[in-house]
């Protein structure tokens, strides 16, 4: 294993993808995790810089994929060296198909300054989230100057995922009507960076219009900077230099407004919370498991001899009991 | 309080409101709910019966909230009183707009056999699921012989929603790729009854078809029912007739094989670990707060003096205390 984490933190690609495998294999099997990667990972977080992680988020054939792609080789046109983890199953890093041949994936899989890592969505309780944290500080302490974090659809779970990211892109098409929908779902409130794609479709203009008025009138997520709406076609590429730009502005800016160590702190602090989050109810699953004390008590519930609420107060104490005994 | 009870449990409808209002507002303010509530649910659990709870969910634009109309209306044509939960805020039932005037919503806004509660989606964390338990079985107590909750899309949030429900009905609609795109994101697991939503438009077939391959490849949830696949199209009405005696027949093959008691005793057992989930993580949040445990141990973890396993074990142990002294 130290092996692994020395030439991993040479930047051997191969290395760094069998660091990540450990790391999310053991994460999302079980939230401790080995002495063994612990220790490696105590090396990782030493060697954290704290680079750029850009979320992208946005219903499903809103071409994010593509825009990700794109995206990609303009941070290596930049001369930096990009991590993409995509935790969308529908998304051609992942598997998927691509619609359109536009964009060469073959380019950006051959490239060995973009590292691909593709990652499950999330079984019966967490673990997914903590385990990008990981992935993304391997990739950042490994030698990669940025970090896109591609995730499926829109919901609680793609924000939890998002919040690792200090910016985040939310991804529209035109027409749909997606955009009401959205700012209802509370998506707006996460973008600091609003994109409609397939901008060379009909309905463009009303869908950034509306956009923009909901941004005047304070539905963004900044109060002191206007959150940009940008036009792309990421088939053809159009618009994705002025996204890149919107992208590096956003990061500059909380660079020198919120500074470099609050955004690494914050990491910190999200990732802790998933931690804790995962544990916790990794516990509280085990009280409601066959012969667990949560069936004893539902029994007690069914024939009215105590309410739910008391009830739920024991199953805390009694998993709160088992957990320090037992781990 | 005990009159609201009283004259709820006769089938006064706006008892019904006040009591269902009052229950929502405390459980999604606060897990724990006052004396008063308490003393009133004990009173409602012991006249819940079991009703049929039918679970709606599908993408957005798949006509979810006529599909509702329709079949609430057909509820009534059988005799039944039947109450709709709406978390959809995009729905008719929250405020939305219908698309299509073909269902007269004010014929079942103004019937009596028909009561609509809509609710908000959660907030920061949780209080939804279990409010949502709570609204249901104060209308199964109430008389109300049927109840069908609405979600809004597809993701872990809608799954912890629709877990009350026995019979889940996942709408889907001909051409837009997202029955692929459901089936990978795991909603085919829930789904007892498929419908193909907007039958009258082109791709019904191929739609259709490959939701019948896919449960033929032993997709669906049950191995020894062979799962319906209903065309409706809810702006007519055609096609609903079929369903309402799909979801019946549903509801009468799990009397007969789980029986209703166990049916009840799933409900209470999802309704505890909801309000379990919720107030350890309010707990566990209160942690993360300003002055909290957790900012010393991020500051900790900053300065390498700790790791992120080994912290969460901490604030697990710390929260833990807190929580059985305060409350």
């Amino acid at each position: 294993m130290k092996d692994i984490v020395k030439s991993a933190l040479k930047g051997d690609n191969l290395s760094i993808a069998r660091l990540i495998s450990r790391a999310e294999r053991e994460v999302m099997a079980d939230p401790v995790g080995s002495a063994d990667l612990l220790s490696a990972m105590r090396t990782i977080h030493k060697k954290v810089r704290g680079v750029p992680v850009v979320g992208v988020t946005g219903v499903g054939g809103s071409g994010k994929s593509t825009l990700v792609a794109r995206l990609a080789r303009e941070y290596r046109k930049d001369g930096k060296r990009v991590g993409i983890i995509a935790i969308d199953p529908t998304s051609p890093f992942s598997g998927g198909a691509l619609l359109g041949d536009r964009v060469r994936m073959s380019d950006i899989m051959t490239d060995k300054g973009i590292f691909i890592r593709s990652m499950g969505t999330r079984g019966a309780f967490g673990g997914l989230a903590s385990a990008v944290y990981d992935v993304a500080w391997i990739l950042d302490a490994c030698g990669f100057d940025a970090i896109i974090v591609e995730t499926v659809g829109v919901g609680q779970d793609e924000i939890d995922v998002v919040k690792i990211a200090e910016t985040t892109l939310v991804v529209l098409v035109p027409g749909l009507g997606d955009s009401i929908q959205m700012i209802k779902a509370g998506i707006m409130e996460i973008g600091d960076v609003l994109v409609v794609n397939k901008a060379d479709m009909p309905g463009v203009e009303q869908t950034v219009g509306e956009l923009e008025a909901m941004l005047d009138l304070g539905g963004g997520r900044m109060k002191d900077r206007k959150i940009p709406v940008i036009r792309t076609v990421a088939k053809t590429g159009e618009g994705v230099i002025e996204l890149y730009a919107a992208l590096c502005a956003h990061r500059e800016y909380l660079e020198k407004t919120v500074g470099r160590d609050t955004i690494c702190r914050r990491r910190y602090e999200g990732a802790l919370l998933e931690i804790v989050k995962d544990k916790v109810m990794e516990r509280m699953l085990d009280e409601f498991g066959a012969g667990g004390h949560a069936q004893k008590l539902v029994d007690k519930i069914v024939r009215s001899e105590i309410d739910l609420r008391t009830a739920a107060d024991e199953i805390i104490q009694h998993g709160g009991k088992n957990g320090s005994h037992s781990k």
